[in-house]
């Protein structure tokens, strides 16, 4: 309990952080890109919460998790003064932080009483909306939707993993620590080797069924 | 219920197959193409449960909605690998998809004790929140929301004649079938002879009222 | 309390009156322009409802937002084309609007329990979060989050001094006063002086921190 609350607390730092680094080149001010940070980290969790109904929402009942936000944000933006960012250790924590937020949303959701792809999908918006909402409100594509990411692939294999394991009988806590292994993994290999997925083979054109 | 059920089935395989579409030319992985697929299909019932509290949102209580999701999306990029995609199929799905959402919604906003004006713009936001949210995450201006589609006009006008025909004493399956022939002819006239509203009429110029 | 529900109508007139002037160089239609100002309007408070748990959520229990919204609309879009927007008139609306979502947000937070971080952050949302839906909904990077507005650092500045004082024991009526008047002054600073904060110092290069 006390241990996952440190660890939840450690993934609201390396998104803050890594959603501060990624705001560098838009052109925001100050204030912006703590806001970038804010929805970053803790932006997965809040759209779990209102899908489950689950109120008072994480940040809402625990405000430590909007402190160690701004902590996480503030030193970052005095960090990249000084020196160059540490990208190594900033990709090693988001591999961890997306981990735990993967497994920790997969387990609210099972206490809420959800199974399975619900389960699953509530796993993988808790570690990767976040990311999304950053890059909407860069006016960007989502990276977690681009090739060569294994972003929510990764989530979804981890996630999978945890609920089979359970299914089959494993207790809860090595099937969490197996699909967290999973999951960080997959980010590692993606990042170290540029594993990806096939292409969609979708035509190309100006398809427009909106039309 | 049964019959109901089942065409709202098929409007989240349209508007599923839509998005997978719409995803092709924006450089996505197999998982991106997904995600922009569901949130498509199911973005506006989504955004309508949360905004009248409604739980479990619809498909967290029917699970059936995100395995047709899945389905129509694999359905969909297998299809474009082996043929062209079936354009006028498409949008005759999407025509029927957007009535049936839009009327459902205004239906359910019944339920939940709204009337008027708020149960028509539920009615409106389960039609067209779902392509609104695609096109966001692509980082695009809502295809919704540009000149010569009359797609939200053709929501708006489907759920007013709806709502009105019940004012004046209809009952609820004949004003139901108005609207959505309303709504699907709309979109076909759009479609087929470029029908579009009077342009908004405001200076091109870079206006900026926040400043 | 009727006074309070005069001014937030007021405030969502001016909300509504430059979101259609916001969306003038979008290529957007008519409901497109529309759909633009109840976004710009009603956003931030509906996050806030939705974030608190707070239902019906606003214009839902009083739909006297809907048509006061709706109605600047359609005012702006006729006076547009008689006559160049009143920009001075405009961005003093807009201040004024921005100053009481801000203090009314964070005294509605209250009212629901929250204090200090959340009780702010629900002020700076319900008065800064539609302005971003708004910019998103045009594929922009929001422009309350761009150097030079103090968008953000005015509305963070003004709840925080009505938390403070409040605190110390002023009460609740006074200390609505001073925020108001330093959220309106700091926008008007920053609108003549193009007053603004200090850039984040972030590198500009290509920061990946997802690869």
């Amino acid at each position: 309990m006390e241990l996952r609350h440190s660890i939840e607390l450690l993934g609201v730092a390396a998104f803050a952080a890594s959603g501060v680094l990624s705001a560098g080149r838009k052109g925001m001010d100050l204030i912006g890109v703590a806001a970038i940070a804010f929805v970053a980290a803790l932006g997965g969790g809040t759209i779990r919460d209102l899908l489950l109904d689950r109120h008072p929402i994480g940040w809402i009942a625990s405000p430590d998790f909007l402190w160690v936000c701004l902590s996480a944000t503030v030193v970052t933006l005095a960090w990249v003064r000084v020196r160059q960012p540490p990208h190594r250790a900033l990709q090693t924590a988001d591999a961890l932080g997306l981990a735990l937020f993967v497994i920790g949303g997969t387990g609210i959701a099972e206490q809420a009483g959800q199974r399975g792809l619900v389960a699953m999908l509530m796993g993988v918006i808790t570690g990767a909306a976040g990311g999304v909402l950053r890059d909407v409100l860069s006016a960007e594509i989502p990276m977690v939707l681009r090739p060569g990411r294994l972003y929510v692939t990764a989530a979804i294999a981890g996630a999978s993993l945890y609920l089979a394991l359970e299914a089959i009988g494993m207790p809860r806590r090595p099937a969490s620590v197996a699909g967290m292994i999973v999951i960080a993994l997959l980010r590692f290999a993606a990042m170290r080797w540029d594993v990806r997925l096939p292409p969609p083979g979708l035509p190309a054109g100006d398809l427009d069924p909106d039309m």
